[in-house]
């Protein structure tokens, strides 16, 4: 009888294994590095060794959720750039080394988000959003329970939302005024550096060369001005994405997830208040809150994704 | 054997049928007055009478697709200003009359969408958006071939999206900025009050009164250069709204619907030019195109309705 489920999110620093009963109720949860080495060639063999390593019998698991960085249209990935990968048929080469057809794939903010709507901080919630500010912003929405993938599977790529800031920065992507750009981590630290060149006064930041997103937030709260001048910058840009995923998809809670996110209720707040000042009234009450399960919402949304679909 | 299928499209003007066979087939259509009276209290009766009038046999119905101007969430109406309902229970209430338990409620605009998709500039994909611009903006987003309803019945409700125009304009909704306050059919005419103040030279619209953005496409479209700056400015920010929907929802096509995008080519190539210009690559071939159905977009989506729910 098939008991297990694997929820597996692969990253571009570690691999991270999540096992589950067929309820969903976690089991145990384990990471590898990932091996980006040829291209990330020996990726997929590396996840079979670990999951042959640490199960039994194969045939006791019902399937596979996997999670990666790139987009994802119906398992594929064409392009994911912090593995190396090109092209790759992550279903179809995993299925024929696990001889189990339940292989199901997503992109990984998108698997955060369901992980989140389905065990985290959207539990009890159908239409679930989350807001993902780490290196990069990314974003997921979950409908009716079912996380959306878009026709290239580039739903919720709201960190290259144009905000159109006063002063628009060159983005990754090759354009200028991407959210991310202002208010991912690195965005804080670039929003840091154009506040400081006209900036009058004295800050706790002067004293570090270069001040991390983390190193700003704890200044902000210890009543540094600019640090403060930065975090409401921040967090205006942050409560307008909420406005956009509200205005287009109109969910009951946005989370708001990844290492940006540590900073607590003092963003959330922050974010909390510009979003109000955006919003609709139709959908007031819509709940901004922070994500509960930390980096492991990856491997909780692929354990959904196999339930959503057996 | 039930053979027919019901599309209806309840507008503040005018009640639209829309008869068709059970593979979605057009067969006939027409349309009454809406009663708006007495807080549209008639309308029920109305549409009863009506379909009782052009039915043989009710029991021939498969099910009745409806369109409302307002929130839906489970076929449930807690307002439609332009009907003057308040708290229409509006399945409950048909199905008593019609005797049949196959009644489908939802917002016009996401109906809209949904017959664009089925059956007009949509057909033959999966992920469709509309953007409706008439007196107001609304948009429809049709994923995996349904319409997504929100949870206050609000998904779509990209009208009162803030697009940080230069001079914000108060908006029915009691806030400023919204993108119906800039690139409606009213919005048009607000924009050409504001550029008008500044202008320096001549137009062929100070000829008339108040020109509608009819007669302002057909300046522009005549090279009339205060036209164009207006066509131009409005193109900018509907080139946003598009860039909005695909950042979030990804659908491969959007559909440009309602009174303005009669202004054809004209509009939908500059509106393109600008979805372009803020693209994020990996969605490029996002088209961008002209509605095909008219009017009669929500009758075919009603008819649709009940199809997927059937």
């Amino acid at each position: 009888m098939s008991n297990y489920i694997y929820g597996i999110d692969v990253g571009g620093t570690t691999i991270k294994f999540g096992l589950f009963d067929h309820f969903g109720n976690f089991l145990k949860k384990w990471e590898i590095t990932t091996d980006k080495s040829d291209n990330g060639k020996n990726i997929v063999k590396d996840i079979y060794t670990s999951i042959l390593d640490k199960t039994p019998n194969l045939e006791d698991v019902i399937g596979y959720g996997l999670g990666v960085p790139g987009p994802v249209t119906n398992n594929f990935i064409p392009i994911a750039v912090n593995l190396g990968w090109k092209n790759v048929d992550l279903k179809d080469e995993l299925k024929n080394l696990l001889k189990n057809e339940h292989i199901y794939v997503a992109n990984d903010a998108n698997i955060a988000a369901l992980g989140e709507a389905a065990f985290g901080a959207g539990k009890g919630h159908k239409d679930v959003a989350m807001l993902t500010i780490g290196t990069g912003i990314g974003s997921g929405f979950v409908i009716d329970s079912n996380v959306i993938e878009g026709y290239h599977g580039a739903a919720g790529e709201i960190g290259h939302l144009k905000v159109n800031p006063q002063t628009p920065l060159p983005c990754n992507c090759g354009k200028k005024g991407c959210l991310e750009t202002v208010a991912s981590a690195t965005g804080i630290k670039n929003t840091y550096r154009l506040f400081k060149k006209t900036f009058v006064g004295d800050s706790s930041l002067f004293s570090l060369k270069t001040p991390s997103a983390k190193a700003i937030f704890y200044a902000a709260k210890n009543n540094d001005e600019l640090a403060n001048l930065v975090v409401d910058y921040v967090a205006h840009y942050l409560g307008y994405a909420c406005h956009v995923i509200s205005a287009t998809t109109n969910p009951s809670i946005i989370v708001i997830g990844g290492g940006v996110s540590r900073a607590g209720d003092f963003l959330i707040n922050k974010i909390d208040k510009n979003f109000n000042d955006f919003l609709f009234s139709p959908v007031k009450g819509t709940k901004i809150v922070q994500a509960k399960l930390g980096n492991d919402a990856g491997i909780y949304g692929g354990a959904k994704l196999v339930i959503n679909n057996g």
